[in-house]
């Protein structure tokens, strides 16, 4: 969608160095862009890509504006600035209100008349979708789930029952949520399925990944604040509490009744073992595991980085060795 | 659904003291439930929650039923106790048998008159689906698939082919079972797809969690016993074999050809290299792999738990330089 | 299929030792095979089960063929040769062109006269669907997307929007391509979603695992180059690039940004951080992930095997006193 550089300045209250009636239609990065991109420079890395860029405007910190071949957005935080505006470049996709010809919904669920569903989906009983919702193809809704206004879920998402959603939320493909947790009681008989029989509740404003799961709770319900962000491939299990604004990178898995505080950051196939409770403002590393309680905020580690193979099964091997080590110390300190 | 205590008591053989009349329509935790509940008492240290709960009833171990305020239901494991009496509490949804209108049956399969097929369904050749079966909406059942009576699948579940499987079978949103393995023979021209003609054979009584992929076998069938409880997002390859009542939590991946005993226990992201044989009641703790054939039973570990960045960072350090400090060792030693 | 022996070795430009008329019509294991079965004899370890092998054919190397009790196919690479002569004897299920009447094609989209669609198949606006492609039941082909000749998606498949298939590509159930990156630029008020705007790319030849998921690129297009094959549950994040012939094992992630070469391989549960390069024909071993460029070929390692809890136990506690150790040592070596 075309929009002018002064109305973007103006939108997201910066400066702009340049022809305000200047038009863009797009977003690009520095190398690539052209006369309708919009682009930004966040990363100091690639300030040298900046001199020969063909973008229509730049967004940048004003320490850099100087050095912009082109028309200038002036922000401290290039990144978030070029996120809103971007917004507002390319929007997702409208849809027209309705419910097409091949979506199934029960007699006793109740869908907002500006809500457009998609062919295939399927609605179930006691559910309710709000206002401007959008549920893409092979979408099921399954029974007792309520949808807040503004939703998107883009296609083959499934909510197994009992989920309850705020505004604005996005849930992409594959996305499972409400799904029975993994509870059994071992008998001399073999396990016993333990019902789930809580729910799911989900703030406003969280994102979900495509593949990811969350699972309804044993008694009580799982819960996502709102402002989460959850990347794909996660899987968050019963009675999880993930606080506002917290965000978890792709594999993350996060065991029973864990509690995560506001805005945490696990990263890449981190994750958390259950029935534990970390405090705000924590970061957990690439492939780390919290397995205790966390009161203090920081960053926690516990992965190796990958070496070449014959240095590493040395080490191993000498690690499975610490032992004997230790004690040679302790022999050589007795002399 | 209602339940009198005293059928309850009666059903799964245990004392009761309080009134047999007196009936409980939900199930809830010690803390929230209210005067139609039933809950249980397990893990003692939530023993301290007994007195102030407002429950109707409490499952609880005879030990215990002095401190409780309420009526008492005696168990040895109340946890397995309650596991049954909420399944008769809250048993899983009824559905009317029939076909909806927007499945697609191929006519060479063969679906049970008692069978509920929801919207969207679709049900291969040669396959045929028995007695009291759910499926839920969205569900692909491919070619030459048996599903056992009662099983349920509850959404947007996905059989390729060649899958069977036994009674009782839960199977979540998002499965996928009978899937290609990853056969690929390396030439000088690049891969070459290994065809996968094996299937997916599956025991009585076994639940799958959302988003898991089972792979039918290369040449032979991939064999899950009867019992057998795999939470979300696990990976099943081609060739497994699962022993009875093995359990796998969330994010287990078993290689190739990998068998695994009765019993066993995966805990989260746990997982086996393929080709092995790990023997009857062994566990594999959190991020643990076995890389080996494990033949005593007992528990497995080789999961580091996250520390403060700057401890962790200093012992890696320290790691790398481990074959230096033996050589210093040795030095003093020679000394 | 029945095949004759003779047109199998002509094809392949193997020798035969044994009747060219003899028809094999399926495949089997060394042990498992029967009179219409085609074997092979790769592994070493399992030559013993020759002697006794009721096949009709075994393909085996040279130097093996004395010690075959039935007719011989000859050569270097067994594996490569049984997986090329499988794939004649057992071709991927032929479909009648045709839409299905439950299949809904988008005004806007084009899609070849020779292409199947399933029950329930979803195509978007601007989507082109090549000749002999099979799309199977419950797909959904976003908008902007073009589908190659002869690329089969087995059912359930979800490509959002903008991905671009070579031709012969196999998409297991569950995949997911073209869903947002994982794009959120911190506010004071919260995360900001980045809109991601690239596509998805993808050569040809490229096979991809049940429940694997391709994001789009944040602004240029995430690549896969031709002849890649992925396993299960993967996760390619957005403007990844992956070289040509490269595979990955199941659940590898493969973050933001990160450049794999040509002929590499990932072992299960491997993976790479974001924003690095890594070379041509490097192998990351199981659970081990690269953290920086990789510019040598050859294998990079980090993982720990589980060993006994308590050995394990005990070794963790000394590493984490590793630090005292080497000050010990210091402190000998000083006297």
């Amino acid at each position: 969608m075309p929009v002018s550089l002064g109305e973007l300045a103006i939108q997201s209250g910066c400066e702009l160095i340049g022809d305000p009636d200047v038009e863009v239609g797009n977003v690009a990065s520095l190398t690539n862009a052209d006369a309708q991109s919009l682009t930004f420079l966040s990363n100091p890395a690639l300030k040298e890509q900046l001199s020969s860029t063909k973008a229509a405007a730049v967004i940048l910190r004003p320490a850099d504006a100087d050095d912009c071949p082109v028309a200038a957005i002036l922000h401290d935080d290039p990144y978030a600035c070029y996120a809103r505006m971007a917004g507002v470049i390319c929007p997702p996709p409208e849809y027209e209100p309705g419910i097409h010809a091949s979506a199934v919904v029960d007699s006793r669920a109740s869908v907002a008349p500006s809500a457009h569903l998609a062919p295939n989906v399927v609605v179930g009983a006691d559910s309710t979708i709000g206002e401007n919702v959008y549920i893409g193809p092979g979408t099921v809704i399954g029974s007792g789930c309520s949808i807040g206004d503004e939703c998107r879920f883009i296609a083959n998402v499934t909510l197994a029952r009992a989920v309850r959603i705020g505004k604005r939320g996005i849930f992409h493909p594959g996305v499972v949520l409400g799904s029975d947790g993994f509870g059994n009681a071992m008998t001399p008989d073999g396990w016993i399925k333990v019902p789930q029989v809580g729910g799911v509740r989900i703030g406003d404003d969280v994102e979900i990944g495509a593949n990811t799961t969350v699972d309804c709770g044993a008694i009580d319900d799982t819960v996502i604040e709102d402002g989460v962000r959850i990347d794909n491939q996660c899987m968050i299990a019963h009675n999880v509490h993930i606080g506002a604004h917290t965000a978890l990178a792709a594999m993350v898995g996060i065991a029973g009744s864990a509690t995560i505080g506001k805005r945490c950051l696990f990263a890449g196939k981190a994750g958390s073992v259950g029935h534990i409770t970390i405090c705000d403002d924590v970061v957990v590393g690439a492939r780390s595991f919290a397995s205790k309680d966390i009161t203090e905020p920081g960053t926690y580690l516990a992965s190796f980085p990958a070496e070449p193979a014959k240095d590493w099964t040395r080490r191993v091997a000498r690690f499975r060795r610490i032992e004997a080590l230790q004690d040679r110390v302790r022999n050589l300190e007795k002399k």
